[in-house]
């Protein structure tokens, strides 16, 4: 008979490790006492694991505890000055990459212009000199480094991590992960780009502690990340969370993936954008009509007559809007999230649809799960995805 | 300050013991040495967490493996016949229930009939009587039982477990946990149908060792149960897998819920029969003709003439199969599942439509997740709902 390692099958040792790290992190400052307390340790059992945490520069010790009968205790804290990790954005014309401290705490940024269609090798070469240039400019050697995570507009296989497909870069199979490990010391994480900004929103943004929810990013194309139990859900081969596919309307446009009236063909900003074009040089009454050029007319120039009180523009959005809701509601129905954060693009005219969504939703999905979530547009936005590559060599720390 | 445990935050000696004793019941019989080698664990603190397990019966000594050097190692077992589960069935008219031991043999079962419109209160005596019976008959002292799983038609609330809404048995916030409790020493756990029988397929049914999978009722309703990471994803309220109100035609007829054309409107076996009767109305060519009163005609019938050939029979079971593929093409989209198995009265039909599902999901869903999925009738059936509310007290004791 053979033996095999099952899933539940971790070295305990180590996760007991994870465990008294991430409760130092979540609680800023603990005593040993307290540690032992919240695991069922014994005092001893975390005595050997914190001081080899002390030793290895995670944590230090910080002031004294409020005593409980005896010398005040020692306090143990996160060093935020001991390890980093680079977060790093590819999308179709810029790369942008953060230097975060093990806290999660922005150190610098930096963005590089990318040629558009270029291949997966100059992303890589690129990647290279930023990391380079972010770890000198800050001064930190290499073995404080943890990690450098990458986020990218496309399908990311759940093994091998390979790029399957990215439409918007031109990128098929693109094997960045193992191209970047053979430049890089440390581990590098390549990761969808909405699943970063779930990692994002659940770290640091508006679903922090929340276990269940959502992150659709909406901009030229639309896709999801999904925390299930508090954890990032990717699905059986990395594609969960491809709701730019869900059929909202089964008369509308063909869609590239063969179906008609997929979301994305409805309510992406490219699809928006294309709406309002059509709509001018048919001749609506707009004031959209004043841009002599209408290939020039982009979201920023409707989002703008909309907030100038255009009722085309408006209608325009609404209309998306309310795709949005439809394809929401279908979520809510299936997955029965507390939460649901609308990311990229979306943040910058959330406010001018978001009552819509949400009459959609309450119009349309059940009533248990609908009274049960919060639609809300990301605080975070565009650099979401960015962020959240840099907080997956964290959570790799912290077991998470 | 308020220091709060948080979710990681499990006893870890807990966690120790369930660990060991998951890893006996995966692998069989094992050693200790082997026990140590897979969890990190020294081999003095293996010894002291399966000292106790034996202590408390759970395990017994068995034979001798093979040697490394040594003496030849003493193997621990499950004992069979140490602790047991009973799971309980409750449907429209029928209770029934089955006695389980800790390796998810079935001992005995039990069926009652179910006065229909009865409340949850009648529902609850009855399962007290077959409860008292089970025990009984295979001679089980009470400290032997681990607890009751009981499965319902309806959405149970995530924190409270109780029965939100049951419309078929006509059920609102009914506590039936709260009462059962009151009734029993050992734990009560009430659970969702669908996620029933999604556990039951994933510990001794076609999704065993699946991390990622859906299991899909269809009967008069229909429900899913959803597994992420090797886990029930219950949602946020407890309703998480309501792909019966997923819109599948716009135009459809009016579902319970307020929209038009919800899955459960065009695929349910009420659906179906309400569908062959009113075309038997009409004169249709169809040996459902044959069938004296049209209101005899059940799925039965329906089942029967399409097995014999009757095109009409076939037509409304391959449309309704039409409307399952397009529903599961949305979920393969969202959830990138490895597996969907189909379950309940669906098996009876499953072998004449599952082509016809398989090619609507190959035809709408993305190339990527439906290569990945591989779909397919329940093996178990009707009793796989009854079985996994049994295997919910195992899940406790495992810590799965």
């Amino acid at each position: 008979m053979t033996r095999k390692k099952t899933g539940n099958n971790k070295y305990l040792k180590e996760l007991n490790q994870k465990v008294l790290l991430d409760l130092v992190r979540i609680h800023g400052a603990v005593s040993k006492a307290e540690l032992a307390e919240w695991t069922g340790l014994t005092p001893t059992a975390v005595g050997v694991i914190s001081g080899s945490l002390l030793e290895m520069g995670y944590l230090h010790e910080t002031g004294t505890g409020e005593s409980k009968g005896g010398r005040r205790p020692v306090l143990l804290e996160l060093r935020s000055e001991s390890f980093y990790s680079i977060g790093v954005d590819i999308d179709v014309r810029t790369i942008t990459a953060v230097l975060m401290d093990i806290k999660g705490s922005t150190v610098r940024e930096e963005l590089v212009e990318f040629p558009e269609g270029a291949d997966f090798e100059t992303a890589g070469g690129i990647i290279v000199d930023m990391v380079g240039q972010l770890t000198k400019q800050a001064a930190i050697s290499p073995e404080r480094l943890l990690g450098v995570g990458i986020s990218i507009p496309g399908m990311v296989d759940s093994e091998t991590r390979s790029v399957v497909l990215a439409p918007n870069l031109g990128w098929r199979d693109a094997d960045l992960q193992t191209w970047l490990s053979r430049h890089f010391t440390v581990p590098v994480y390549v990761e969808n780009e909405a699943m970063a900004s779930a990692i994002c929103e659940n770290w640091i943004g508006s679903c922090q502690g929340i276990n269940d929810f959502v992150c659709i990013n909406i901009k030229s194309g639309i896709g999801a990340g999904i925390f299930t139990g508090g954890k990032l859900y990717r699905g059986a081969g990395g594609s969960a969370g491809e709701v730019g596919h869900i059929v909202v309307d089964e008369n509308g446009p063909r869609c590239g993936c063969g179906n008609y009236g997929c979301l994305e063909t409805m309510a992406s900003t490219a699809y928006v954008v294309e709406k309002a074009r059509k709509l001018v040089r048919q001749g609506i009454v707009s004031s959209l009509n004043t841009y002599e050029d209408t290939d020039k007319i982009g979201m920023e120039e409707i989002i703008r007559e909309a907030r100038k009180g255009d009722e085309a523009s408006r209608g325009i959005l609404n209309e998306a809007a309310r795709y949005i809701g439809i394809a929401i509601s279908n979520i809510v129905n299936t997955l029965n999230p507390s939460r649901i954060v609308i990311g990229r693009e979306f943040v910058q005219y959330g406010d001018l649809v978001m009552e819509q969504v949400k009459n959609v939703v309450s119009g349309k999905a059940l009533k248990a799960p609908a009274s049960r979530v919060e639609i809300l547009a990301s605080d975070i936005g565009e650099k979401a995805s960015m962020l959240g590559a840099a907080i997956i060599p964290l959570k790799v720390l912290f077991g998470r």
